[in-house]
């Protein structure tokens, strides 16, 4: 693919905070934005050149949308098979591919991924009954996590079994497919960022370190405790997983860091990553203009750290404090635009800079 | 006044570069944005939540705009001041106040207010006939600059008058009311930005140090080879012009640096300046969210300084190298989304951070 001209429109699939942030840095290197979203009013098209409210399964709109684009990117990995296929059908470039969407929104087809490809993740099996469920939990053992395998993120669709009691009945409780994974005592969650060009180039950022509240993302910080040993493996994963795709873009992969310093994979985002947020001022490439730069055919930049980082989310009403976040000389504020604060909801963040 | 929650609308006048700047600073504090401008498909329109295209002597969309917002700004002091009252009768906030516009629009109003405040400038005299200027020239003597007292920028509207032979038939070429400036033998160039808030509070930036080309800024450099008496010089001055208009906003005073250390203003500018582009790298809050946290009543953020640095302008056909500016590990990279590349127009800017 020849390098996208400024000038030209990229296409984003989806109207939330990480596709308004990758609108923003389309902009900053010239690029008109067209964003496709089923929600009115979003975050991400109040700063795009152009926005299409429609249903993800709307094939006419779909194919308007497809016109209009020179490429086409997604903020969310949860894009239905048929809207990418409507989108290739109406001559879209589609990046990253429609297979690496397919395969990290479904759990199980994950994990059977990365195992695939060596790379280690906690035991799971397919549960599709109670006695899928039960069979499972003799062989992997309790505590385990019962999740649905399409369509859960920040913690939703999960259940955890402690004790055989929790077993009971948890099924018809999940009330869908599900994946059964064994639990890790894991000793820290890291995340790998990293980014493939069209020419197979491959950038990474610094590893993150990150911390959760009710299976949110809470906090990041960098540089990550653990050794380069441990750098280099996650390293390692992300780009099998890359090349194993032909990925084109930025794609993450959550990892837990064992006792013994051995990682497991807990799930890949084909896609920006709320721990990556610190990159905006904090790297001299943004994981956000790194992906555009990667879909656009242009070269990737570099992603030089900085400095050392705290990124902390605002999660509901943590963004009520907005006027003290601004008086705080340390952070830099980010609000998405978000209507309405509600429990649990990504309303902004804070970037802190240890320079 | 009180400071405005995130999901107010910030309106800005103008539809360019600096205007694109702002809007996107804007967004990441959580403001929508609506751009006021008569140019359709403008390059600040394409990252705003609104555009209203009208003429800026139109009331009634002027009307529209100030209901829209909860202030206005400007990205450019050639505001009329008809267009300023009918914002102000409509009920709109606007800062910066309309009198520092109608200040800095105006060369010889300009300077009368900086020598009222004590600054130093060029001598200079009003034109409004070749007697006044043949006058003008026999008291500050030659090489002079003849200008039109309004809406000159990037060095239009200027006649170089070097001999005699110069001052000939100058003030019929150049066909509008005039102001003589004596010619400064200046060291270096410099600007000196700075915010003032609501309350009074001020933050300043560094001292940059600036190169033109044909009239036009080519490069800023970061720290500027001058002593702290210098720099400490620069902002006393922009602290009597920001508390004289009560200013709200950020504002910038283009200065001479003469041998002697002494310096001259050549020109202010109420909004914020191309030789600030650096601050959305290099340092802690760029000009363009100072501007707006001022605006919005926000506490001012750190100006802070994070590197050295230079920053290149692309003007016009600059522009076509991005492929090879992109590709620069050392270059970060801004395009401002203009369709037309025509020589002299400024098409974007490179900062080099060296850290």
């Amino acid at each position: 693919m020849k390098p996208l001209a400024p000038g030209s429109t990229i296409g984003i699939l989806g109207g939330g905070q990480l596709g308004r942030m990758l609108a923003i840095a389309a902009a900053q290197l010239g690029f008109d934005v067209c964003i496709f979203t089923d929600e009115p009013d979003s975050p991400a098209s109040r700063v795009a050149a152009k926005t299409i409210v429609g249903n993800y399964l709307d094939t006419a709109a779909l194919a308007d949308f497809a016109r209009r684009v020179a490429v086409v990117t997604t903020e969310f990995e949860n894009v239905p098979a048929q809207t990418a296929e409507a989108l290739i059908a109406a001559g879209a470039r589609v990046a990253p591919c429609p297979n690496a969407l397919a395969i990290a929104q479904d759990r199980f087809d994950e994990k059977s991924f990365l195992q695939a490809l060596g790379i280690a993740t906690p035991p799971f099996a397919a549960i599709n009954s109670q006695a899928d469920l039960e069979t499972a939990v003799e062989r992997i053992g309790l505590p385990a996590i019962l999740k649905t395998r399409r369509l859960g993120y920040d913690g939703r669709g999960q259940i955890r079994l402690k004790s055989e009691a929790d077993v009971a009945g948890a099924y018809a409780k999940l009330g869908a497919p599900g994946i059964l994974e064994g639990f890790c005592a894991f000793e820290r969650e890291v995340s790998i960022i990293a980014a493939r060009g069209w020419d197979g180039a491959i950038v990474h950022y610094d590893l993150c370190e990150n911390e959760h509240e009710g299976g949110i993302l809470s906090r990041t910080t960098l540089p990550a405790k653990v050794n380069a040993a441990v750098q280099g493996a996650a390293l390692e994963a992300a780009e099998k997983v890359l090349h194993a795709f032909d990925y084109v873009g930025v794609l993450t992969i959550e990892l837990f860091v064992m006792a013994d310093g051995s990682l497991i994979a807990n799930e890949m985002a084909p896609r920006v990553h709320n721990s990556g947020h610190w990159t905006i001022e904090g790297a001299l490439t943004s994981q956000f203009e790194q992906h555009i730069r990667a879909v656009a055919a242009w070269p990737l930049g570099p992603a030089t750290r900085l400095a050392q980082i705290e990124m902390l989310n605002l999660i509901g009403e943590d963004a009520d404090a907005w006027l003290a976040l601004a008086a705080d000389p340390n952070a830099r504020l980010h609000l998405y635009g978000k209507r309405d604060t509600r429990a649990g909801r990504k309303m902004g963040h804070v970037t802190k800079l240890i320079v």
